[in-house]
C-alpha cells in the first residue's frame, strides 16, 4: 500500500498532499513504494501510447484513472556537446534538455504529479513560496487545473522574475526580510482550505522526477552515463534520478546506477560541507551566488541527498563565480546552449571533477540543463 | 535530382546555398523535390532510433550522411487546452507547443536544416537580420555548428531581445531606419566569403518545417485536426505544413490535409489583404502592432502562401489589438500556457473563426505555440 515514511525518525503516515512534514521531527516525508501499478517489468510498465512525464503513469504514485494536470513536460532531448566537451577534457559529454518544459525548467517535470495530486484530493487553494522556477511552475500548472494559487516571494525579487508567476494568474505576496520568513509567512497563511504546495517539501515532487531517469534508461539503456553531474539547492533532481535508478534495478535491473554528482557555489555549498565533513558544525556563513538556484542554505532533504551519492559512488563539489560565469559564456557561445547560471554550475563542476580525476578519461558524462537562459539571464555576459 | 525551383517565374537552379533569390525575377526558391532519399511510404522512412526533426530525415533535402546541426529540437507535444477551448466555443482544441524548442520558438524546427546544409557546404560565416525569434535561432545554431554570425538588426530593437543573440556570440549590427533598411544593409555586407542565412528567403528553412505535419501524422493519424490555425508573418511554418501534409499525400496519403487558416492582426494584415481582394492594389498602410512576429507588409512568400490556403480550403483573418491581448492573458491564467503575443492572434482568430462559422461546431482546431511568453512578454499583462 502507498504509504509516506518520514525522512528524519520514519514514522509512517497514510497519504495525504495536506501532510507535508513529520508531526513527530519536523522532516519530509517520502513514498515507500512510489509504483503501486507497476507491472513486473520495467517495459511492461510503460505506455507507449503517451509521450513525457505519463509515459510512466504506472510507475508514479497516483490511482491508474487520475487525470494528468500535464502541460506536455517531459521527454526531454539528449544532445552531445563535442565542442566544449573537447575543450575540458570530456569528449563524451551530453546534456539533457531539462529546461525545454512549458515554464521554462526541470520543475515542471515535478510539479505536473503534484498538481494532479492535489486536484485529485479537491484542493482548490495552494500557497507556495519561491521567487523563481519553482514559483512559475506551480503558478501554471494550478492555473491549468483551476486551483488558486498565492505565491510568497522575497521583497527584494526582481519584477521580472515575478512577471511571468503574475501572468498565471498568482497572487504575488511580497515578504520583507530572509528567505526562511518567507516561508514563515507562507505558513502563516495556512488555513482548513489552502494546502502548501512545496516542491521542497512534497514527497510527490521528487518522486516525479524519477522519469529523468526512466527515460535515460528507455532511450539509451546500451549507452547510460557513467556519471551524472547535478546543480543541487534542494536536490530534488538528483534525489528523483536515484529512486529512478533505484526503481529500475528493482524492475528489470540496468547493470548499475551512474555515479550521480552534486554540484554547489563555493558561496553557497551545505551540501558539500557536509559531505567532506560528515557534520554540519562550524559551517561558514554562505553568500550570495549568481546561481540562484543552488542558494539553498538549508536543504531540508540533506540526508537523502547524502545517502544518494554515497549509495552510487559519487561525490560533491563547489565551482567558482568566475567559472560559472565561463561556463555559462561558453555553453553559448560553443554550444549555442543558453543556460542558467545555476545549470554553469554543474557543467564547470563536470570539468573540474575531470581535472582532479574523479571522473576518468574518456567516461560519458551528463550534464541536466534545468532552467533557460531566458529566465536568469547573465546581464553583460 | 533535388533542385530549386523560383515561386515567382519558375526558373529552375542546381541547389546552392549561397543563392537566395531568382537571378530572373528576384523571388524566393523551393526544392522540387524535397524527399530526395524517401523509401516508398511515409513509415518506412521514419528512423525509429531518433527524435524530433532528425527522425524524419530521409524526408529532408540533405545527402544521408549529413551530420546534423541539432540541439534536440522538434518531437513537440500536443496538448488540450478544455478550459480556454469551452469558453471560445471550441471543446476540440489543442495546442501543439513549438515554443518549447531550444531557443524558446518554433524557429529551431527550420534552422537546423539550413545551419546543417550550410555546415555541409563548407560555409564559415553567416549575415542574418532579425530582431526576434529567428536572430536567436540561426545564432544558437551557427555557434553550435562553428559558424560566424552577424546579425543585423533595427537600431529601435529592444535591448532585452538582443541579450540572447549576443549570448551566442553573435555580432550584432544595429542599423538606423526601417525594416527594408535592415535588410539591405545586410546584403550590402555580403562577401564572397560570406552567405546570407536568410530564414525567409532560403528554401531549407520552410522544407524542415514539414516536420510539424509529419509528427502529427505519425503520432495522431487517427485523430487529425479538422483545422490548423497559424499566426502568419513571413508564413514558414504555415507554408511547411502544407508541404508536409502534401508529401503525406504522396508517401502513403492521409485522407485529407487539415484546413489550413492564416491569422495576422488587423494592425498588419498584407495576407488577410491579398486573400479578400485578390491584389495588393490600395492596400492600407500597416501600423505597429503587439504581436512582433507578424508584423511583416511584404512577405517574400506571399503567393505560395495564398496557394496554401486555398489548396487546402482554408482562410485568413484578422484579430484585433485587444483580442491579442486578451488571448495571451487568458491562456496564461486558464491554462498554464505563456505565449508570446504573435502565438495569441491564432488562438484569437480560432476563437472569431468559430464565431463566424468558418470552423463548425465540435470540429477539430489545432493551434501551434510559436514562441514563448518569455521572450516577448506582456508588460503589466
Amino acid at each position: 500500500m502507498l504509504q509516506m515514511v518520514c525522512t528524519g525518525c520514519d514514522h509512517t503516515e497514510p497519504v495525504d498532499v495536506r501532510v507535508y512534514d513529520c508531526p513527530w521531527c519536523g522532516a519530509p516525508f517520502r513514498f515507500v513504494d512510489g509504483m503501486p501499478n507497476a507491472d513486473t517489468s520495467f517495459p511492461n510498465s510503460i505506455d507507449p501510447h503517451e509521450q513525457g512525464v505519463w509515459r510512466y503513469r504506472r510507475l508514479l504514485p497516483v490511482e491508474e484513472q487520475t487525470d494528468p494536470v500535464t502541460l506536455g513536460e517531459g521527454g526531454t532531448p539528449v544532445v552531445r556537446l563535442d565542442r566544449w566537451g573537447a575543450e575540458h577534457g570530456l569528449p563524451e559529454l551530453r546534456a539533457k534538455l531539462e529546461h525545454l518544459g512549458p515554464t521554462g525548467s526541470f520543475k515542471d517535470r515535478g510539479t505536473t504529479l503534484l498538481l494532479t495530486a492535489l486536484r485529485a484530493a479537491g484542493v482548490e487553494r495552494v500557497i507556495e513560496d519561491s521567487s523563481g522556477n519553482a514559483g512559475a511552475a506551480v503558478a501554471a500548472y494550478a492555473a491549468r487545473a483551476g486551483i488558486a494559487t498565492r505565491v510568497f516571494v522575497p521583497a527584494s525579487a526582481p519584477a521580472s522574475k515575478l512577471a511571468q508567476i503574475a501572468a498565471y494568474g498568482a497572487e504575488i505576496v511580497p515578504v520583507e526580510g530572509t528567505r526562511e520568513e518567507v516561508t514563515e509567512a507562507a505558513l502563516a497563511a495556512l488555513d482548513a482550505d489552502t494546502v502548501y504546495a512545496s516542491h521542497n517539501l512534497s514527497p510527490y515532487f521528487p518522486e516525479s522526477l524519477k522519469t529523468f531517469a526512466y527515460e535515460l534508461y528507455e532511450f539509451s539503456a546500451d549507452d547510460l552515463p557513467d556519471h551524472i553531474v547535478f546543480p543541487v539547492g534542494n536536490g530534488s533532481l538528483l534525489l528523483g534520478a536515484a529512486r529512478g535508478f533505484a526503481d529500475l534495478a528493482e524492475l528489470s535491473a540496468p547493470a548499475r546506477s551512474p555515479r550521480l554528482h552534486a554540484a554547489q557555489a563555493e558561496n553557497c555549498a551545505p551540501i558539500v560541507y557536509a559531505h567532506n565533513h560528515r557534520v554540519m558544525e562550524d559551517a561558514p556563513e554562505w553568500s550570495a551566488t549568481l546561481a540562484g538556484g543552488v542558494a539553498v542554505a538549508q536543504p531540508p532533504r540533506m540526508a537523502e541527498i547524502l545517502e544518494a551519492l554515497h549509495d552510487s559512488g559519487g561525490t560533491a563539489t563547489t565551482v567558482s563565480e568566475a567559472e560559472i560565469r565561463e561556463a555559462a559564456m561558453s555553453l553559448a557561445r560553443m554550444e549555442g546552449l543558453y543556460v542558467e547560471p545555476t545549470t554553469a554550475v554543474a557543467f564547470a563542476a563536470a570539468a573540474r571533477l575531470r581535472r582532479e580525476g574523479a571522473i576518468g578519461e574518456g567516461q560519458k558524462v551528463l550534464v541536466p540543463v534545468t532552467g533557460s537562459g531566458l529566465k536568469d539571464p547573465l546581464i553583460n555576459g
